[in-house]
């Protein structure tokens, strides 16, 4: 078993370390990952460049590899073959904050899982769901146990072509998480707020400001089952059409 | 009725200036793209660094704005304020390649109607299938005319919420294009290949190469009504859970 860790916050992050440390029980690990922070990046094929990859020492002394590419770019490139042995699982994270709702759209980290789907790997990303305005070192821990968890059943299922798995967990002991929920996707509620300032010679600038989201607390959904101290596993597909709105859509008069 | 036009090619684009021309006829439009090219660069919500946006003048003469955020920054900063007045519909494009299958993910052009869904306004992509390594300009005229056909049906109907529409149209004159198709997501063959090169300096360096993605051309999917010379429009959906998926992964063993 050769199992692929990467992250969108960049090789150095603490929730990458944790996550290979942990799936270091499971199999082969190897390490490729951005050399800097991408999130709230996208799903990214870098095209117009070329990649470096350089060779880098993780915290814990043992070897990685850090590209200038994105998260996706990242598991391309190993799938690719720039890792000589074949790849049988992608695990991305461990993602300082959660990505739920909307949030998987924008999210570097789901993004790696997606990339590792589409190139017929099972794909896994993993978030901890912690404070908001967190000061301090993070516990990864929990979480990182809850990925081995996931992992461990995704090798011995398996899972269908072109899903992924979204995992979120929540910010608390192994003894107070609740246990697993089998999740869909949440409502994000976004807080943005358009913040207009002057620079020193006088010329606006913006930030796109506001408070952190929210979301709508459903049963069943993501945010709602993260929120009653539960794991939330949301399977997300690649295919993205609307299917109930196929009918709809056909109705409408399309003759000139 | 106020419409935003952007893309993900930047705001000379002649694709664009097509879109943005025709869409005069059906109400205000207002102009706000990136100011250079962001393709395949994904769903970007760029909270890390302030955003700039200045006034341009597209090559007929009227006003613009270009910003130095993603195509789907663009919508952010129009839909929280950067434009007073509210803003009824986003079209985003003219691309000059198709953006079908999973192509649908990376797209900065898909993005941006994403982000348009998400602020709760239609959105609507629109793509040109042109031949791969064409050379010269291409003619957006058709495509054009095509946009603003599906615009008039979104203005009627309205589109439910977390809804947009992905566009392609086939590289044909208006006479040629067959008709509509309303179709699903079509699978995409990605002939990635990972290209090792030596710098001057003897140091490895990486291009994702190999051929242009090609696809399955099946009936009802986008790449096979395209193949077959019709318009191709593709609901897509902001919620990507496997629904199908729930049970299964429900009845796995999650105790430890």
């Amino acid at each position: 078993m050769h199992i692929l860790v990467t992250n969108d916050d960049g090789v150095t992050a603490p929730g990458l370390l944790a996550l290979a440390q942990e799936m270091r029980s499971l199999g082969k690990v190897s390490v490729l990952a951005p050399d800097h922070n991408w999130s709230a990046s996208g799903h990214v094929k870098t095209m117009d460049r070329p990649l470096r990859v350089k060779e880098v020492i993780l915290a814990d002394g043992t070897p990685a590899l850090a590209s200038d590419g994105a998260p996706s770019d990242c598991v391309a490139l190993a799938l690719l073959g720039l890792l000589p042995d074949k790849i049988d699982l992608v695990l991305s994270g461990i993602n300082p904050n959660a990505n739920i709702g909307h949030d998987v759209t924008y999210s570097g980290t789901v993004t790696a899982a997606m990339e590792a789907a589409i190139g017929g790997v099972p794909g896994i990303a993993v978030s901890l769901n912690s404070p908001a305005n967190h000061l301090g070192a993070l516990d990864y821990g929990p979480a990182a146990r809850v990925a081995r968890r996931v992992a461990m059943r995704v090798m011995k299922h398996g899972l269908p072509q072109g899903i992924l798995l979204n995992v979120n967990v929540p910010y608390l002991t192994d003894d107070q998480i609740k246990g697993v929920k089998i999740t869909r996707q949440g409502l994000r509620v976004y807080r943005d707020r358009l913040d207009r300032r002057l620079d020193p010679r006088g010329r606006p600038y913006y930030w796109i400001g506001g408070e952190s989201p929210t979301g709508i607390p459903e049963e069943d959904t993501d945010f709602g089952e993260l929120a009653r101290g539960y794991v939330s596993i949301t399977p997300l597909q690649l295919d993205l059409t609307a299917c109930h709105i196929l009918d709809i859509l056909g109705k409408w008069d399309w003759e000139e």
